[in-house]
């Protein structure tokens, strides 16, 4: 059937037809329809939306990226019917089922996902389905290769090529930009790609902002990587498995974060960045993403399994994630505590040679140092000045400042101190708690946010004397955050009152 | 955040923002936002959409439908916030990981969904996992009584009040048309809701259009069944479990009938119309929803133990679904073989048989008729006119013209016989094909298309005589039937030469 089109300035795809447009055609809301360009004769597949009252008979609202797509502007007439079903659901169909999906099945749902062919509701009919039914080992591995497939591949001419990457949940976790710098000083490649924060209080990806541009091409990553030796640069920018970015992006709203798609994104971004090498740091304890260093090691073999198919040599380290790396949370706070670190090599212990390990492996697995010596090469390459230099060459190419002092990162004006309301030994931190106290302060957004803990476990503290220091840009954000850490007591003292009844703030 | 607002006119709710007001908000795509109209101080919660390009820094598009439920106008001032998660979401998430819902959590997931607080995607997840994870008769139970409490719910001061059901999947099923009647001229209730043809030819909705109006609200379904004893009007317009209609609308792109939601979907319909006796028709045999008789007899026991706690005496009859019932397929076809019956008690001896038999079932039930008799009062019901008085009744009191006739009732006039290839018996019809070739001619959008089967299983045929007879409004739809009728070839017959290589059209 013809119908005349309106532009709909919307960023999700589809058409909107009248209900009684839509039975004549004999498409249902969720159907697809062929829509054809009559200019161009073009046509594609587009999700139809039906309405009795938002379009009028004979017309089609058309959203901006699909009539983009089709090269049609208002005014045009297109024809327009039914569609067959997507194949692509048949196979959604089978994993609901319990069936186990072959490469070419999990090629067509990739495909139709990145396609737009799917809905979003479809494609968490797909998630929901390979989250509780699982994924084997074969089935991870053929969506590792289709989200590599779905996008750039980074080609080096040389060899090795590592990467880094951790599991993420722990706050304040800034290794990446302590063991990078060091990793590329020792002569290897590193194309290191990061994410911004979800829920924490800040990605390696917002960290690296604050010192230089972030968003670039695969192809500027890999002119940039060959002559810098590394980069750290933001993965959402990039045309990298695209098909991770949207399955992580439908199991936001739920989440979720099934294993089998846990596994597949990881190790996708690293097979298309044309990496061969990978260290990746998995923190267990309270918090974090993995509950104990049993469950850790079952992930790891996991991890190192789907590598060994896909010819990544990958090596895990499993790590203590129980309290925050290094004492600083937040944007120009975290990244003020690495380049402290890269100047001179002082700073807090944790940081220092939890950086110094995951780049150490890196340094082992390449032959660049011996067995075991990994680590202490990784400290020589701070204390010598090296990962300094290459940070600052890093930040160069990236067009960042390369004079930049750790000095230099503001902090917000608007501080408060939470002090310890007893005498003793610190017993735990809560990550969780610390993390949204930094975010309602104002990270990862205001640079200037964040908070510095004073104490970490073991360590003793007087009455009154400061647990952390909270600092915002905004004075309405400081009292947020602060009235939070009140409530929550994210340091807690041996000693300590931990509830009175009935229920008062902390004094 | 303050925000400019501007109308985007689309059917779904949601709010479109810039990336960086996102951010500052602290929300990301799929997140809530609590939206504050400044003018009246009301709040509502808003699924949230982020778009760099698609809606400038400091404004928002709001979809109409959520324009309209906030009072906004464009070029208003809003302010937005982040809000909570909703807690049906930790009960969609129970559900995927194999956790059976309580009442509490059922009704709050119902709630949310129809109040829009949950998004396609996550509805969608919690009907796959529903799907994938199965409910117990406990969950089934709160998913009825949260589906009728979705609603508007009809409650009649006489008892009993019948309803009945079928499962459906089988073509040329309008036994309503007959049965219905003959109920309510017994003088009982029977408050009949339909539904319009998804996949089918025609649902009974379609097939009563044909003959009156059936959009009503429920009030006006209780008025009506209270003057004229039954009425046949179509669901979907009243507001009678709006939850079960959503489910079913997000179930079918994935082409599931998922159990438990079927059987809530048929038990919350019966108890928010006030019935309390019900008959259900379980058509088993190919084609069918129900593969065979023992599979019946399951769902036989669901349905009456289910109705059991809700208070409905339920009877489910597993009848033959192999082959259409009666012989014409279509709007107009069926609606004729329907009056035709009522008029002079002469039609094919199928549709009649059925149809008593479902009638007779619920005059048993009643006490209308003595055991096993229910089936004989009801054809005498047929013979004796009081059940063609009673269906001109409804028409009239539906708004539709009480003289017609089934001669009045014009099929298309573009027509085609399909003749048979052989002499022979007639081996098997295919349901399936046979719809779609009822849907190819223009049913049930187009009233005078459809078909009529000239020959039934266990018939005796001869070469050349037509087997089915197709009837189309528009030339170019009988010419697509008649090549779809030539490739899938519906009706069967013994001898005839089922394939040929290569592969050649059918004589």
């Amino acid at each position: 059937m013809k119908l005349v089109s309106e532009i709909l300035d919307i960023s999700t795809r589809g058409i909107l037809i009248n209900q009684q447009d839509s039975r004549s055609i004999g498409v249902r809301e969720g159907d697809r329809a062929l829509v054809t360009n009559l200019k161009t004769k073009e046509t594609v597949t587009i999700q139809v939306a039906v309405t009795e009252t938002l379009a009028d008979v004979g017309t089609a609202k058309i959203s901006l990226a699909s009539a983009e797509n089709l090269g049609i502007d208002a005014g045009d007439e297109i024809e327009i019917r039914a569609a067959p079903r997507p194949e692509s659901i048949e196979f959604i169909r089978k994993k609901m089922d319990g069936g186990r999906l072959t490469r070419e099945e999990t090629s067509k749902i990739v495909s139709d996902m990145t396609g737009n062919i799917l809905s979003p509701s479809e494609i968490t009919a797909y998630i929901t389905a390979a989250y509780i039914n699982g994924m084997n080992m074969d089935e991870v591995e053929y969506l590792t290769r289709e989200m590599v497939a779905s996008g750039d591949k980074i080609t080096f001419s040389k060899r090795p090529v590592v990467d880094k990457h951790s599991i993420g949940g722990v706050p304040g976790n800034k290794i990446t930009l302590i063991s990078v710098p060091i990793i590329a000083a020792s002569g290897l490649l590193i194309p290191k790609t990061s994410s911004r924060a979800i829920t924490g209080a800040g990605g390696t990806a917002d960290l690296m902002e604050a010192l230089a541009p972030v968003s670039f091409s695969s192809s500027e990553i890999k002119k940039m990587t060959e002559k810098a030796g590394g980069v750290i640069v933001w993965g959402g920018a990039t045309n990298i498995a695209p098909a991770d970015d949207m399955i992580i992006k439908y199991e936001y709203p739920l989440k979720i974060d099934a294993r089998g798609q846990m596994l597949a994104s990881i190790m996708a971004k690293k097979m298309a960045v044309g990496s061969d090498t990978c260290v990746i740091d998995i923190p267990v304890g309270a918090g974090t993403k993995v509950a104990d260093e049993k469950e850790g090691q079952v992930l790891a073999n996991e991890l190192i399994e789907l590598g060994r198919r896909l010819g990544i040599r990958v090596e895990c380290a499993i790590t203590y994630g129980g309290a925050p790396i290094g004492r600083n949370i937040g944007v120009n706070l975290e990244v003020a505590e690495a380049l402290r670190i890269l100047e001179g090599g002082e700073g807090a212990t944790s940081l220092i040679q939890k950086s110094c390990a995951i780049a150490g492996i890196a340094l082992e697995m390449t032959g660049k140092a011996a067995p075991n010596k990994g680590s202490d090469l990784a400290l020589e390459l701070i204390k010598n000045g090296k990962a300094h230099e290459k940070m600052m060459q890093i930040i160069d190419i990236q067009g960042g400042d390369s004079k930049i002092k750790s000095g230099d990162l503001m902090f917000g004006s608007f501080t408060f101190d939470i002090p310890s309301p007893c005498d003793g030994y610190i017993i735990s931190v809560k990550n969780r708690d610390l993390i949204d106290i930094a975010r309602l302060a104002g990270s990862p957004v205001e640079h200037g946010a964040g908070l510095h803990l004073h104490k970490k476990p073991g360590e003793q503290v007087k009455r009154g004397e400061p647990l952390l220091t909270i600092y915002a840009e905004k004075e309405w954000r400081l009292t947020q955050a602060i009235e939070s850490a009140r409530v929550s007591r994210p340091v807690l003292v041996e000693g300590m009152l931990l509830s009175r009844i009935p229920k008062q703030p902390m004094e």
